[in-house]
């Protein structure tokens, strides 16, 4: 057989370590691994001492959101061919069902915004803030759609986003029967307003008060409640960018007693502590859950390494600049900074390169976890025969300094802004395409397609 | 010396077991313990045989308490009378806060009405339900009165007394500079309004659906929340009528890891089980949280043996029979059952004659153990030289069948309507003086005092 | 290129589920995975709705043990050719250093006895009996020709096998700076010395009571104990043959403590319990420690699920009738049963098919559990492209009945005869040759090679 | 009726804090508490801002005791009168069961040698050393004669002493049907017997190798064990001396399991580190279990405050400095220090006046939990009518300087030399005589007699 295109002498990592070989790619499928000649592929990558890793799914990605008066500036087009630049292969972004109307209008929605328009392929969790009779009868037909994650928050009332305990213990005995997943943001409205009055009462609205506003007992709390909601009626949750020890904590716990849950944390809370809200760009920083002190930072560290964290989301928001100016009032800016295409080379750089995570946990925690615990497995997550030639090549020996004005988002700066890093994208391949190399884009916009999901696997 | 009331011959326990031992009454005190004559008392009361107990320390009783269109048929005079044939000699009701006035306000009111009125010394807990500033500002003031023991209701939002989990934290940070404590009644206020409006629209309205608007985990899940945001601040917590093995387990845990901790239940969660709700006249027991099945109530038991229950109220409510048949709508009947007569005969067969509780754990939960949690030790709650003369003479040979007709509140039913118990109250002493001897009431209206009581000591 | 061998159609796991691929195989290795026509190999295998899997690793089994007078029937041909059939691939047998003598000469004799002589690769577990200065010299010796594992026991001091705790701690102190495996039969020799004096002089010494023996305790105890002593070092340490409820949860804990401790179990003990005692053939269920009740049972199946079991051995002694007939006396009665063979459809048909084992569990236990924790991984216990072509292919949808006169080993019986199974070995490949097939074995003596071993990887 | 001792105004702790309250008694008992006038009794003391305790009692202490080929310099009359200066008002020493005799003889011998010669009641533990059927028979008798109290040795195999776990186990399963105590000297024999060997064939014999000989390993080992084997059998069990955190945290986490286990340590744990092995007298301070460093000092006293120790012995072994000087092989320098006259200043100074340990633990540690432990509560071990008058009166405000020549045991030295404490013992009451004040003996050789103990109570 003659292959469409051969990604030869790379060592990879499937997650599991497969050593040396050879892939061999027909279509847009995996075809083979093995030792093959030139001649047997129409093309051929050479990857000599390269790494391969199954591409990147970003599960906590936010295109085209409204947000504090103002959208995100990545379209599904700008957004994933960022991601392509940050070795992402897939995007699961959110359809927040709005007050008022119903989960389905959102969901179509966001499928007319992203259609045509992603250079990879694509899904939504649909998120829940309002909990009644027809939001609750849409539900299997959402997750008949391949929609089988949602998302709920304990928090923004205001914002038409909060749902309260008794409606997510209704939305839980609904999901028992079901199967699917849950993603929270979680943290405590009451505790979190009555914060935020309190420091607007004393004028303290400057972004360097902004910790104030969300102690991490708020998290903490959110989470244990939440758990054990799930427990009593035996749904699956998971956290979404977990910033604090308490919260790693709960979640330990939970594993541990053999219920199962799930941590998500971002770049962001890994890499930063909260001595960014003292610095002048603090308004930038500004982020929902803040950024905590280097204890929650290195207890975050060891969720990795113990599996109470499985994913690691960016949460991206590409805001500008002045955007992040509208006002100094920190309750007013909008909150989320851009990560999308920067988490690849800061996560391998600090984690495996400094911190000695072990390459496979990378691959599970950018690829392999992520495609499990949202039903996509083992189409992507895994170098396998017959999975989707969704493929990245690594280069862990070429050292690089990251600028933003070298990104490909629509955000104008990257809390990253001159860190060097030892690592570097080479080439992303999206269902057997190449669609970047050599620092060039070479997809092509609407090459993505909508994914239609099962229920997660457990890890 | 020549003491004024000699008792002589009973077998004491302080709550400890102190043996065959006569007690010198002199004025309102105990004055001395050991083997007296006959001639060096003005009075003397032969106890050969019987059980000397300190008086019982009701911590949860309700007076006068309005609710659900009508109000609890005990004044502080009848009530404390019904208190004192059930061996009570101290009692601790509640001054609520109304929603718009403060907390000083209601204290001044409930003083008013039990003034004069009581024939025990009495106290009240503050509760507290609009957290502002200037009830914030009260609350030193209110301890400085000697009531040192707040309450708290996690529910119960349109009757204003439901105190959000952010006012919880504030006045957690208050209170954790003074050192008082905190008592709650936790259940999860979200969870119960929607299965109220769930049997509501479904028209499940009479009371054999009562448990339904309740599950266990509503109760559950608060105990943990309030544990949480307590150890946070490091506030002292306790738990008024526990029903749930959840909440049982949820405070053990908390106490195994170090936490001040206390859990207090009431007989009707340890006699009965939810076969109440299926009986002819189940209206009778709705109460608040329900009585649930039959490993919760093992579960409370087996919290006193280990300790997670430390305190045993009874949550007394004289409503009628009448009172109880206002609405066939479970909703609208009056929650709440007498029981401050009963308490001693019932625990005291149940426990110690069928179930082996030893004397000196009787005698803690129900006098040495609230008095030390509530500040009044070793002015009450012990049998030693310097505390008030408040005792009981119990006789554990004498058996008798409970009467509705006999008992002396102003309800005119009893839970434990024709049950049989094999323990009699003979005598009932306070401050020195016999008020209650041969089923006659010997006290005196208004010799009862207000009780100046300072913060607690951890068991 | 021309591959040697094709194996079509197949359902892989790896352990992980490849879905279905082909499997191409150039000399002794994998060479590469996908779909291959048949043109493209020498030979074909159809393996259409079969399962392939990594050949099984026999960790815990013993040719030419001398045990009780005399000797198990099985040499390293008979053995090896038995295993073939049951899935067999790779055998770490046992040298164990003699009393007196040091382990080198042990080793060295093991080896002779088996080179040449193996059908399969072949390794041993080094166990220590004698802890001197010349022993402890030996060791890094013993590391560097590749035997990474070693013995001890707790037990059997008549025997001259038994390590004493200071001995143990001593050999923990050298391990601990080399990073090899210590495994252990662990039962208290103290206890099993008292109990056996006991019943000889009570005259009970017929097989059913050999269960008194041997008390579940006495398994506990030493494998808390040598637990404790590794915590203490920092050493890896794997337990044998673990029969009880109390050492499983003694693992368990110390899992989850995070410490590095491993299980064993095998078949017997997940199969049988107690009542075996009690029936006729009592005396060929003699082992060591001894089958136990049904509570215990199931614990092991719990920890096979929940990790604490990670590795099956069989503990293999092929003894005939004959030689369990020796004496009426339990304690002269050769310890262990035959199982080399039998395990592969015992396990799959009672635990996939039976009780829900997941296929990839079933083949970490197997296969690559053992393969990283005696450090032949990735090259033994892995389906990849440069992994050695040891494979089985099993036909999960065939019948049969386990008859002793079918099976190949040199017993004359076995524990399972009788029992129908649902599962069948169609195919043993060994390094890329076939070696059974259609129920003949096709390879020949001498082929399995001496593995020089690594340090395993942790789990 | 006429008192014939009154002590007035002190402050008393029975172990609770009874307030100012005057001690009357007659005879030997405790006759009344109360406030009463000095014409009340024939004998009056003023105890004005003194506090009053319940004697000592010193459960571990070593008169006569031949060891290293020399005997502790204390005889029974000397050994109690300087009990007697300590508050000590109750002995319990040992009488060793020799190997090849049995444990009736070795309590016979003992009685002898006290009777008639003690100051104070006394008793004695029974060690158990040769496990036999002999051995077996005469427990119950021993238990009959009011020894309700065992020892056992886990190490110390050349002295006679080592008791292996196969008959621990025997011991247990009889004791289980008994209910009495068991008392350990836990240390892991092997352990020890390879560390010694080391020590002495690489010649490191001098004191302040000592400390090698015996790691806390050693000691946290022979805990578990014990503690995993009277679980198995119901037993209840104390371990004596306990020296390090290990062992504390064992004891620790049984508690917390619900399993009755008691700790005792020694005031020499308490106040020193292994600093002394590294001074001019480390001879001294050869004692076993050694003592270890800050960590497990610290770790001791947080038992205390948490209850994982109960008890305090002192271990008390009167070897002069002679005698501490037989060898400078610290193998073969008797073991043990002064301490019995001591405990009282060292343990009040340092624990209730510096670290915070409340007067009423002080007590219990001391007296009742010694007392409930070993069966003689309420004879001793507490204040309150008809309880033996053994009392002492402390003084809490005098400062003195602790010398040696100025203790009355036969020691010529003392760990505390030189130590300066804030608290001072004014008078000892035994069964209501004064046998200590002004620093002047005032009882009888003679006066103590045997004490029939019953079995304890749980703590």
């Amino acid at each position: 057989m003659k292959y469409d295109l051969l990604i030869k002498g790379g060592r990879v990592f499937s997650p599991q370590n497969l050593g040396t070989v050879d892939i061999a790619i027909k279509g847009d499928k995996i075809s083979a691994l093995g030792n093959f000649s030139n001649g047997e592929a129409e093309e051929v990558i050479n990857a000599k001492d390269m790494l391969i890793f199954p591409g990147i799914i970003e599960t906590h990605a936010h295109m085209l959101l409204p947000l504090a008066g103002t959208v995100t500036k990545n379209d599904f087009y700008s957004g994933t061919v960022a991601g392509a630049f940050g070795g992402v292969t897939t995007l699961i972004d959110f359809a927040d069902q709005k007050k008022g109307s119903f989960p389905l209008e959102a969901i179509k929605e966001r499928i007319n915004q992203a259609d045509g328009r992603t250079v990879i392929d694509y899904s939504f969790h649909c998120t829940l803030t309002d909990i009644n009779k027809k939001t609750v009868a849409q539900i299997k037909k959402i997750i008949d759609m391949g929609i089988t994650s949602f998302k709920i928050y304990t928090i923004y009332k205001e914002d038409g986003l909060y749902v309260e305990d008794g409606d997510i213990l209704k939305i839980f005995e609904e999901l028992s029967k079901l199967g699917a997943l849950v993603t929270f943001h979680a943290e405590n409205e009451s505790i979190v307003r009555r914060k935020t009055k309190e420091l607007k009462s004393e004028g303290k609205i400057s972004s360097n008060f902004s910790l104030l506003n969300k102690p991490a007992i708020s998290e903490e709390e959110a989470v244990r409640r939440v758990i054990l909601l799930a427990k009593e009626t035996g749904v699956t949750v998971l956290f979404r960018h977990i910033s604090s020890a308490g919260a790693i904590n709960a979640i330990r716990e939970a594993k541990l007693s053999g219920q199962q849950v799930y941590g998500e944390t971002c770049p962001h809370y890994l890499m930063f502590t909260n001595k960014v809200y003292h610095e002048k760009e603090s308004r930038n920083f500004i982020v929902h859950p803040p950024i905590r002190d280097i204890r929650d930072r290195e207890e975050l560290w060891k969720g990795i390494y113990d599996g109470s964290i499985s994913v690691i989301g960016t949460d991206d928001c590409a805001f500008t600049k002045e955007q992040k100016k509208i006002s100094d009032n920190f309750f007013e800016i909008p909150g989320g900074i851009p990560g999308i295409e920067t988490r690849l080379v800061i996560l391998f750089d600090e984690g495996v390169l400094r911190r000695g995570l072990s390459v496979e946990k990378f691959v599970e925690i950018t690829s392999s976890n992520p495609a499990k615990i949202y039903g996509l497995y083992p189409k992507k997550g895994t170098i396998q025969v017959g999975s989707d030639a969704d493929l990245i090549i690594i280069n862990d020996k070429k050292e690089f300094t990251i600028k933003s004005d070298k990104l490909h988002d629509m955000a104008d700066w990257s809390p990253f802004e001159g860190r060097k890093v030892k690592v570097k994208l080479e080439v992303t391949i999206s269902k057997g395409k190449v669609i970047v190399k050599n620092d060039k884009f070479l997809g092509k916009m609407g090459d993505g397609r909508f994914l239609k999901r099962r229920f997660g696997i457990a890890l």
